[in-house]
């Protein structure tokens, strides 16, 4: 059997055998992809899930669930109260979280940042990554922005990665003890440049099963997806494109 | 009067009038001078503390007394659970915390980390302050980071601070919706190269009284210092070098 996107992933191979690898982990497909990834790849994954107080907090349950599935060494999941900051629709209950019709954003050349951006959420998370590596020894991180569907978000893009790199390998231990720039902080994003049916198609070749997994705005206490929001359009094409059949568990009632 | 130290910061004063800034507040000598500061510049200011486990949590009740003192907008105490992640005498209670009689690390030229160095602590600590200050319009982060007396500390370093700039401008809405370099981010770090007996002739110039401060690793529930450990030891010989008389309340039966 061939694996045209599995087999692209050669440089993101571990620098030694069972090296230690954190995954950010949210329990949704991309994120539940690159930790399949990593563990494909020969890692050891210490996954970490953050309820950083958003609305979808059954995403979480699906955490635990396919992170014991897929046999993670640890699974942490760290609270910390973001909605106390404002700003977002993810966070905010007094905002309403936008479905595919009302974004006009997707289409425009001009970035437009969505109000589903949360203020520094990924670079919040990436940092708590980097304690929690820096913590078991570990130089790698897998993290599964995308810059293909969702262009308007700042910190999905490769340059943002990049420079969180770089800053990572000045802020820790490895930046200062280390001889050898090679040594240093990995920030893998192996999703990064592909479109939503690529990772159905790459997960696909891994037997990943997407039916556990919740990409939706605003699931419901079983996981079930509302099949509306921008999230929940974006995986439903990502399927059909793929020409894989979709699993996920929508509500009824929508 | 004159005040030599305070006039140096005329290039940190607000790009608009009452400009908001987000300050890193821990209740310690460093970060009340930066906040007394940012004040005295002009900023409306937005004090942060994190409480990530750190053993010495009386420097956060000093905190809140002294940014009612002080008169901020806003202060907010942000609650992390690091020690799950382990790796620091600061927050794992089955490590010692060293005195400065068994560090050796002060007087080398090549830094070794010291055990007291909480993996990933202050990236994490200015990740959210940017959230904060992205939802509150900010472009103003002031870090007290001291390269001189922590020179252990890979981030307290200033190629740090602007590598963490370079980041924040990237990862927020500023980055991506400024076309003006100038109108981004600004991580201000003030004493970042002074020396502890210049940061207290600042203070002194600024007014500051000092005595509810805490900078001890291993204050009582009083928040008495200890009198013994690194930290208090830099402050001790920072109030002599600078010739101002030392407020610090020390346990008496240490």
């Amino acid at each position: 059997m061939t694996a045209p996107f599995l087999s692209a992933f050669d440089l993101t191979k571990p620098r030694t055998q069972n090296a230690p690898a954190v995954i950010l982990f949210s329990g949704g497909l991309d994120s539940t992809t690159i930790l399949a990834l990593a563990k494909h790849l020969g890692y050891h994954c210490y996954a970490l899930s953050v309820h950083y107080g958003q609305k979808h907090s059954s995403e979480l349950e699906a955490a635990k669930q396919i992170a014991h599935l897929l046999g993670v060494e640890r699974h942490e999941i760290i609270h910390l109260d973001l909605p106390r900051f404002g700003g977002s629709a993810l966070t905010d209950h007094s905002l309403h979280i936008p479905t595919s019709n009302d974004q006009a954003n997707l289409n425009t050349n001009r970035p437009v940042i969505p109000i589903t951006y949360v203020p520094a959420r990924n670079t919040i998370m990436l940092s708590l990554a980097l304690a929690w590596a820096e913590s078991i020894s570990s130089l790698d991180i897998f993290y599964g922005a995308n810059a293909v569907d969702y262009s308007g978000y700042p910190d999905c893009r490769p340059e943002y990665v990049r420079s969180f790199e770089v800053m990572a390998n000045l802020a820790t231990k490895a930046g200062v003890e280390s001889l050898h720039p090679e040594n240093g902080f990995r920030i893998h994003a192996p999703i990064i440049q592909m479109s939503k049916a690529q990772i159905i198609r790459l997960g696909a070749e891994m037997g990943i099963n997407y039916s556990q997994t919740v990409s939706c705005y605003q699931a419901n206490t079983n996981g079930e997806a509302c099949g509306i929001c921008e999230s929940c359009q974006l995986r439903k094409t990502g399927f059909s494109q793929a020409g894989v059949s979709d699993p996920t568990r929508y509500q009824i009632n929508i």
